[in-house]
């Protein structure tokens, strides 16, 4: 399954994830979030992988949810219950292996990104858009509260920008997202994939070992009192100092040579 | 009393409450305070609001605490300790009845809002200003910092921002306000009514339950850890699943249709 | 040693602080972390002094920490790790010990501010930067993950763009830092010690007390729920209400005159 509707392709260290599952703009269909939990737990195990691209295929990056799915769901003498604490379950827990995996992910943007895909956007390490791209959290519109987008929403942007999109399911564009914190960089749609990658090679010329201990840190320190938050990096920084790669690449610095970390 | 210091005019779902002291700036008299916390406790019950804009009558939107009667509040033999107590209990339990509240708060400000004013601005889930509009927590300025309304603003705005702000006591215009999260949107003076109303229109005309449950789950899930705030979001989402008009809207949008929740 | 590596030079009950080892771009060195945390904590007994500004002598604000002497550290049996662990606890003590002062501490930041230079400028309460200044916490360029920066960055900055920074390595501009929060102002190069002993006359103006029980208030709430923060922040202004000082300013602006602080 994961060959045809989740595309992976690595290169350099490298690997670009497309959701290809066009006709359904990409929908996090139950398929598709075991395809990419699958990926997600390969990738968290590969050493050969220094960061992650995700993008979509077709005319969008994601739509969100299946909502045909979602409906027949609701044939279970509990009406769906158990079938929809389960999907969110496993929704909410794909979403939160995107911050736990050690490589950095950056969200490759264009079309439109609702719902669970504009959770998506907001759940990777950064995201590249293309100029014309719409994002929404608008289940409201249906009568669907976006409610665990929310949570990847509202740790990305400030409350009222968040409040905003969710209460009256409006679309914000790529420049606006850009403001607000959602996206990183908004460039040309000719532009996108080049530039996506131009920022995933600059974070894979890093020593992969810092950047894996680095992404680690800052999620677990986001959360912390500040007090808390620099014992816990200050214990992650000694460690980094030990390594010999680092030695390394401090004495290079300082003898203004490129590091040796082959 | 609520009649004239404070207005309610209800009109096909939103209720528009103007502050009508406007010879004090709309200043947040015990009586105003008052006359707040008994509306918030009535429209918390009103199932026939769909949606709350909060505004001021005549020149400014609100500046603050009635200073006059906090200065009358010193005659006592405690010298106000008491009195002040109760005062900014009462004032911090008002402004926590707005994100309380079931229905979405607008704020349409104009003219000034100040201290406690600028307060009420940011404790609203969102808020619309004319140009021209000035926001400032200038307690300082008289020797009394605005440590509650920083409570609010510090939700709202960047921390450098907000420090700012607070100790220097100088004011931020409304794009300003608008470019750091204080504030959605800035519009003409001539179009903020209209504008308010129509961002009010837009969220009145959700699903109801849907914009309530999202509502409360945001306020909750803000505070909580990204994994709790997960676990909480994705019961609200089944809840949210569950309901026969969330079934209407979907089955609507999926057959292209206006969703019939009459 | 402060004498020289640290210049103080107090004004107008303003102290400006110029880290003065132009020559290693103000490293933080162990003498120099010494020399702030002996200078911090004489401030922070010093009623003549009311706001603080810390600058850089020479091309630039700050470098970060001095790799030389942190390779120097590998010399002991440990290869270090006592010593690293020492550094960092160290330096976050020191770093803390800004919002910790009871005067606001603005950062006049110039040329570049690097890695530990950046975290000391995400640490003052406020900062103004000339035009051209450039802020990266780029030790992942050389292997070392600016995990102890990242602490204060993120609590300045949206995680997208902090997390960016973090992982590329790449410099923002000020015009970019006062976009995302990092610095409240940017102004041409001749402007900047104008500029920023403005903003400190400003803040100095205040009456002191209040600035004070603010400022630890600003600090202490924001890592509270906010009902905590509500009760916290209330009681920090019936003490400030209780203040003669406080009482003679309300007066004052009731009487349209200028409060007699002396």
């Amino acid at each position: 399954m994961t060959d045809t509707i989740l595309l992976r392709d690595d290169r350099d260290g490298i690997a670009t994830l497309t959701l290809n599952t066009p006709g359904s703009l990409n929908a996090l269909s139950d398929a598709m979030l075991a395809a990419l939990k699958g990926t997600f737990a390969a990738l968290a195990e590969d050493r050969s992988v220094r960061v992650v691209i995700l993008k979509g295929a077709g005319k969008a990056f994601c739509a969100g949810h299946d909502l045909k799915e979602m409906q027949a769901g609701r044939q279970a003498a509990d009406k769906g219950r158990a079938y929809f604490a389960d999907l969110f379950a496993r929704c909410a827990e794909v979403m939160q292996m995107i911050p736990a995996l050690p490589q950095p992910v950056i969200a490759e943007v264009h079309g439109i990104a609702t719902a669970a895909g504009c959770q998506l956007v907001a759940s990777c390490d950064m995201a590249v858009a293309a100029e014309g791209t719409r994002f929404g959290v608008n289940g409201v519109n249906i009568g669907l509260f976006c409610s665990t987008p929310m949570v990847a929403l509202t740790r990305n942007v400030p409350r009222k920008v968040a409040f905003e999109m969710l209460t009256t399911g409006q679309f914000i564009d790529a420049a606006r997202a850009a403001e607000v914190g959602l996206v990183n960089h908004v460039v040309s749609h000719d532009a996108l994939a080049a530039e996506t990658r131009a920022l995933a090679e600059t974070v894979a010329g890093k020593l992969t070992a810092a950047v894996k201990i680095g992404k680690r840190a800052f999620y677990d320190q986001i959360e912390m009192t500040r007090a808390e938050a620099y014992d816990h990096a200050a214990a992650v920084m000694v460690e980094n100092m030990l390594w010999r790669d680092t030695e390394e690449g401090i004495s290079a610095f300082l003898e203004k040579r490129k590091p040796d970390w082959s």
